[in-house]
């Protein structure tokens, strides 16, 4: 668009000042593409804008779902209370879109056809949990992480049974190429599972667990204290565990 | 002494209100006996009162010191400083009485000849560090439960180098009555070693470790978090373990 | 299996590699052998598996419990809401199993005849609450020290009249080995019952009290400062405190 | 001063303007006295000001000390750090001066002779330490009581050794109006004297205690909690609770 | 009943032996007695017991309350939930059963009539409050005094519209021997109150407020941290605080 | 008034003793006038009252609020849950009254008409959020600056979509003499809004966001570290920021 | 600069793609103009930078200044340690530089003779200390407002001596545009204030105070809760307090 | 060696039972290398073993170090202070071995010549932090992910001039393959990173900023509470990140 302007003034269409006025309102608009530095990139392997539908009310939602399907082909929402998941009924029985609902995780995918389905993009990503109550959080990392083209391998429940289950369900997961391993109350799953395997491992303190420091409190600290190497997430943040995963996975299998 | 009251005023010796007063201050003292329902265990397996030497000020401490050796014939003072040892140097250089300091644990513990040494139980107590750390506190539990005349086994260190090197360390313990177990950071060795042997296992929280929960409450939160069945005491309470795991040891031991 | 192996290779029904791989695959299976080195006392004393109910999905929740009843014998399911009682109640109902609800523990015992059912260790628990909220959580710990086949005694209620009429239930449960003591608010009944008896005391801070560190933090934080010699498990954490009571009760008890 | 001008007004040596403006002057200063709405018994029972040392530069101290001695005739200044007291040394070597230093309570007492020095009010306060880390805080509340008028009671670490020792102990206070018990780590001594006797039960925490929830916190956490009724002071206020006791004690002991 | 033992030994009704074996009856039974040194002065100015409703269950409730009223004559319950009132209704409908509740406070006295009304002490107690919201837990302070037999002067709602307000209201409460200040938010109210009155004031943080340290929790530490000298009791703790003071006022104006 | 009792004075119909008691009446009526120093601008540019219904029973939120339209012309209501808005419907339907209820701010204003309407004072304020779920609070500064004649520019949900659209909305508000800035979980919008305008910057953290820190625990922790220069309201507190910020508007505005 | 690249354009003494490169290269830059989009107010009534020494190496903090003085004829230094003091030394006796070190704010101004000079402005910033120990952080304010062209006026230590002390000291403050208030321990005085006077208050929590919620936090918890209107900084944070001060004073007194 | 038993046995050197008695042994033994699942990946891009020197005893760690450096070759040591760097000199005059120390880091790093140098990977890690006080953590991060063979790209001191000197300094770390970003205070450098740039992000919490949340704690809520995708450490832990982002590094520029 500069190059027009300039062919312009070179051209005598415009005047000298007309041009400084349009290249100082085009300096103004170029803030947005300069603060993406690496645009090339965020097309090919970025991370997908998701509508944190908690907190929102309904109507609001509906609109900027609605929106954003229409724009960008995709709507990625989580955190789906029932309220919401009534706000949206239209979309998802539209005839064009695919409503995808991932009840454990409460999240809902909406794309249309033919645009905003993911590619593969040859990246894997495995997910771990220590529990059943930790399940939701961990399919909450799964969405994104497929929505983001990711392989998922996932090994749920593997530490409630005592060590000795986790030993085989580690081996299923060794072909991805980073690990998200959620677990609530004492949250000491990542650091184990960082002391088995040579992959990057990202915790997620799950908000499990009564009394003192539960509702994931302990799980985070013991993550964060712990010796061995690994990074963690907010307490119950599937998404950004699934989403920071993805991103390496991406990076690790990209060409 | 009751029943000389008794026969007293039985023999016309003392008057009915003279042995009325006499029982009613009797009364008032047996309230501290009866406040022990149970002397005669105490006597036997009984934990021996220890002085705290951190926030008593150095004269102070070195005058209960010198009663206790006195009266009871043994002093068991933690916590010790500096300042402390030498306010209480001239007592360990008296020719009867023997001055054993455990520089790790800064534990004196001071025991007139022929009175204060004590019996062995047969009750035996393990003691397991995650780090190197943690042996200034394990120290301290092993010196209260010997003590209580237990035989102490140690495996220290067994967490750092991997979990590979856990096993071995374990079997070396499995003699022992009862576990204790200290760890710092984000503490999960005592969960672990309680999901391997059948002994009570007390988690002993380690003030080790920065930023975060650090300095021992990650490690607390997480051993109270546990799936596993731990019991846990205050951070860096390793008299309170040490004394509690004796006196378990010294019941499953006992006659 | 190991002996199998070898006598295959050793009549020649195998090859030297067949034999390598059969037992390099055995290796890994042995992980979770090894992993309970001590499984003959396990077998005797051990603590059976309870399912905490809260957090699961009910049909998740029934199906498990299935499983274990099937397999097992017997199922302890904790934190039972109405919803998951619900989605047991066909298994309760069946011909072959005995169900046992305590009400006020909120849990749930299913046991297959003539299996399952706990044989008596001969250990002794007991079980003392301060105030009558703390019953609940006494009532938890009762539930699995009888399933780990203790005979429970219970003093409930003992802390709200005054000390008075504590010494007459503590005397009581001098039979005990073991004593676990529940108590909300500033929880000060276990340091005051652990400086009257020579029985190992066990600590449950109770999620009662309002304002500041209510809900169970004011009597954790007293249980852990304190300077009798306790051990303390999470608050509302009656499970935890009844099977670790159990197993030293049993190991005292035992043979 | 009103009446003076009144009287000026009504004697024609003031206009009534004057008057006016003179009035007005005194209602802004006025706001002072109306502040002390109960001035009359302000002298006779009042809390006199206490200079916290503490954080104050010694020059800045010395001057306030020396102003406070000169118009009041008394200055009592807490938590005196050496170089305090070395500030104020000058003020102590006066001839005039009576100069009394509490070294366990930190505290110092200026006063001019024939003024300054407390009447006797016949208020008899009462102090109980768990132990003899709480001395100092003790002493802290002893010598802004003593201030105040009243005759203090002292039982010294009555807590220590078992509950036996407390009944005596407490029998020794019975003559006092109200009594300031101080304790730390658990902090449960308020509240068990609370319930052994019927007079007003002021708890101190104390900031000794390591680990989860020490330095007071702990103490001050049950004291809240106590089902006892008392009334607590900030950790380590030895001088509020002190002063709030004399209060309480001089009404009692009033005329 | 001593004296009669005694008696009987002298006349030789029964022997020394039993004699014996009946007193140390008697020494169990008396440290109930002796528990409480200062029975005399119970009767006369004693705190009644007050039954928690609040995590009670209703049918559990309504038993003790039945057994307090015909024991004791007089029970007095407080923080009563809907399902609490339900359970004791036909409690308050019993004919001879003085039935009174206090909506506000949410507390409930019940009293069989001729026995268990309060007798008028003399003592007088002042309640202020801060804000409208303040006047349940001032009502609960109240119940309790009125019980204990004081007069309560009330002073609510003087610190919403500014100091100016705050000073005439003072001026009423100027008889009282005791003022109790309760506040939320800031919780400023109390030691603006002991800045200006001689008598001893005693602040409940109130848990309204939002935000950070919302809920009471800033009040608190702000009466904790008051230059002014005042005690404190737990956040919405109006019955400590009402008993606390009437304890106070009864001695005040006691013979 | 002063000046009239000196007069009766000065004519004799009254006597110096009745003119002292009337004054000294006086004196502590005028505490209240003293007590705003600045009356004369309160009228002019003063903060209106404003009821947090919050807490407040229905019945007493009716009758304060009808007092107030009666006495002010003007009632500002905030936080009005349902009950609370049933509770003044007959206010709202009175006819000379204008009742303004905004829905996202909770926030009702009832006015006599004639009276009570805000004078535009030429105070701007620019209020901005990050997000969606922020707009409630700012809706609540919204109201209060326009009730103080401001005018009101906003920019919502600014930050969610990238830092490119922060600027053109920044600069749609430069013409305010002050920025409202609200932001939920990491808080960070005031800051970057901060450093890129010459206006003073009030933060307002919001309850959103879960896990560690979350309900705008995080977002008012890095808005009080921040390195920009902004100050800082209570989470939630659109009241506050939006008062405070039309002061400063209508200072800078004013004459 | 841009106008200049498309005059050479016009010109043709540039091509067309030479154009384009290098008005891309001043996009890039042009952020930095664009993230400040209202320079000439920051010229006018900016905030200067300062330099936090806490934290920073002595050689590191002394290369920083010197670079500072040289480039803006200014340097502005806060929290300066005596190790910092000792490496700027040499700055402070250069010749031509003005070094003004405040003692009690721990603040040092460098600036070249004839630059850096603050130009008076007009604005008035009223300093207003609860106690002596808030001296320090209220001269921080004092150093930052003076440097921004304030005139400065003080009322220190006036909440120690009672409320009729402060009403004075206030009016002399009346003149000032807007007020910093700082107060320690409880931290009552800004809302005090704000409750008196109609200027914007902002309030400085100071971290004296010792116990519960001591070092500032009580001081903070209150202001944040306070029913008055008014903002508040981080603990301690006299310069972030001072600064937004003086940028509301300046507005006001703005042309 | 199990297949020379097996041959052994074969071969008729060993009996049946010799050889199940032997593998017995090995299953034992083979835990510590199935616990190393990948333990090809290990030795090529694995983590090396650090020791933290904090708490530990000066001679402890020689010790360590000595052992280490002569078995692996190469030894790190985090956290040293002045007493181990004594403790290790020896180590450090040693001919044989290289000793780098990086003071801002407080790393040593001995390896033998010939041995333990690391390999470069073709990794590159990009290391940002928002002001120089994040420098010594920064380093800690770079030593270990240049222990690991990786290329560090440095760009220190970005956030504390403002946003626009952040554009360029984030465009010289685009090659990076991961960036780790350290920040204190409020610590919102990562996300904005985050936001900038298409790699994943490491945040890096520094214990910086005094008052509310000061020491990294205002730093680690806001990145955990970040809209942004990024992955946490804890609080200082340079070591974690820069082991973490090395680990991604080597990943993606692997084979």
């Amino acid at each position: 668009m500069l190059r027009e302007v300039l062919k312009n003034l070179n051209e005598g269409t415009i005047s000298l000042d007309e041009a400084v006025l349009e290249i100082e309102g085009l300096r103004i608009d170029s803030v947005g593409e300069i603060a993406k530095l690496d645009t090339g990139r965020a097309v090919r392997c970025g991370i997908p804008e998701v509508i944190l539908a908690e907190g929102k009310e309904p109507a609001h939602l509906a609109e900027i779902a609605k929106k954003q399907v229409e724009s960008g082909g995709r709507c990625i929402i989580s955190r789906l209370h029932p309220e919401h998941a009534e706000a949206v009924r239209s979309l998802c029985d539209s005839k064009d879109v695919r409503a995808a609902f991932n009840e454990s995780a409460k999240m809902l995918v909406l794309s249309r056809e033919g645009k905003g389905e993911p590619v593969k993009t040859g990246g894997i990503v495995g997910i771990v949990t220590a529990g059943t109550s930790d399940i939701g959080v961990a399919e909450e990392a799964r969405v994104i992480a497929e929505e983001m083209g990711c392989t998922v391998l996932t090994a749920y429940d593997v530490g409630a049974a005592g060590i000795h289950r986790l030993f085989p369900a580690i081996r299923d997961l060794l072909d991805a190429h980073v690990l998200v391993v959620a677990a609530g109350r004492e949250g000491t799953l990542p650091a184990v599972v960082a002391g088995l395997v040579n992959k990057p491992v990202i915790g997620v303190p799950v908000s499990s667990g009564y009394g003192y420091m539960g509702q994931g409190r302990a799980a985070l600290a013991s993550m964060l204290q712990s010796c061995s190497v690994i990074a963690v997430v907010n307490i119950d943040a599937g998404f950004t565990a699934g989403a920071f995963a993805a991103r390496i996975a991406n990076m690790v299998a990209g060409p």
